[in-house]
């Protein structure tokens, strides 16, 4: 297991260091659908994906889910551990879109590593801002674009991450990534369906025409 | 100028580090409505607000604007050195709403020390994360409250910050913080002083009924 190879500050270690960080670390695998992390008052610890793949959402109050981003090969979810920084005051949950293989890192270890480490405590910097990056053009979506245009986008996403033209996604699920009604989406999906863009079949979307889907996806509200 | 009372890190830098940080910030004054950072490709420094009040904003390529959080007294603006943690990858603008006396720190004071002190490193984690999280919760308002709960929240989160039930405020400033169009917010207006809760005034809002403002302000979509 090369911890230096997924952690960029492993050099700025001392060896003690990285001995307490690699004794400390656990291998898991967590089958398709499984929940990693459940929010509100859990401080599940730190996620390194080896493989595999997450995706970290919201749930707000009336129960609608909102997916804020995934997490692919070689990322580090932090937001699994929310009591490692006291200002983190939403919660998220992580769940494994793919059959998934992670490193588990104990809260108190990498805290420990914060207090006394400027290169981890900047590189978790840097993965907050990159998160926070990715709120940000979600919160831009959400706002300026009309919700063809973001149905677009997401099916591209999708396309490119399993890289397929065919989905095998509900409509259900879709809706619950984008924050929004299944009803929405199956209307949306029709109207897709009946200008050519896409062809609805059972238990999935396939794309027929990315080239518009790509272009509707650049359309903003006015 | 008691540098130490603002920022919670400074017992834990060396002599020499508090001598170069003390000589390098600078005291400024902002005028209401001025700009002091204008998003883009600027990194204007980090900004430390002594008393007054700042908006952090941003555009949307429709020119549609969006009010992210507000910075008072004490307050310290990291989105505003933008350069400094390469993983952010949006923009704000961040403008004077009162005079404004602001200290500034130069980018490369802050990121040296940032490089050298896990304190100072765990310092940004801790802005970043409280910042993160006012984001968070104002996705869950766009997304998840309706138009007029989202009104209401704004104009009772106003008269707190005024310390005053009468606003002044157009509906177009009300729109650009809440992103969305003037004439939504002035249908909205129009109903609220029809049932009570506001009445519209020359250049102002009054705020008539607080109860039944909270009591809107907490309904959510469905």
């Amino acid at each position: 297991m090369e911890l230096g190879e997924y952690l960029p500050f492993w050099k700025k270690l001392t060896e003690a260091e990285r001995r307490t960080l690699a004794g400390s670390v656990q291998r898991r695998r967590f089958e398709k659908g499984q929940v990693l992390h459940h929010g509100s008052d859990e401080c599940t610890g730190l996620i390194l994906t080896l493989d595999g793949q997450l995706r970290v959402y919201t749930i707000s109050e009336e129960g609608r889910e909102l997916t804020l981003y995934r997490l692919l090969e070689r990322d580090l979810c932090i937001f699994s551990a929310p009591c490692m920084v006291k200002s983190i005051l939403f919660d998220v949950i992580v769940e494994a879109e793919q059959d998934t293989e992670i490193l588990h890192i104990p809260v108190d270890v990498y805290r420990d590593l914060m207090d006394n480490s400027a290169a981890v405590a900047n590189f978790t910097n840097e993965l907050m801002a990159a998160r926070f990056s990715d709120v940000m053009w979600l919160m831009d979506q959400v706002l300026n674009k009309k919700i063809d245009s973001r149905l677009a986008a997401f099916l591209l996403e999708e396309s490119g991450l399993d890289e397929s033209r065919k989905l095998s996604i509900t409509h259900d699920q879709i809706a619950r990534h984008m924050g929004t009604a299944r009803e929405v989406i199956t209307r949306m999906l029709k109207a897709f369906q009946a200008d050519g863009l896409v062809k609805l079949t059972r238990g999935g979307i396939e794309l027929l025409n990315e080239k518009r889907l790509t272009e509707l996806a650049a359309d903003s509200l006015r």
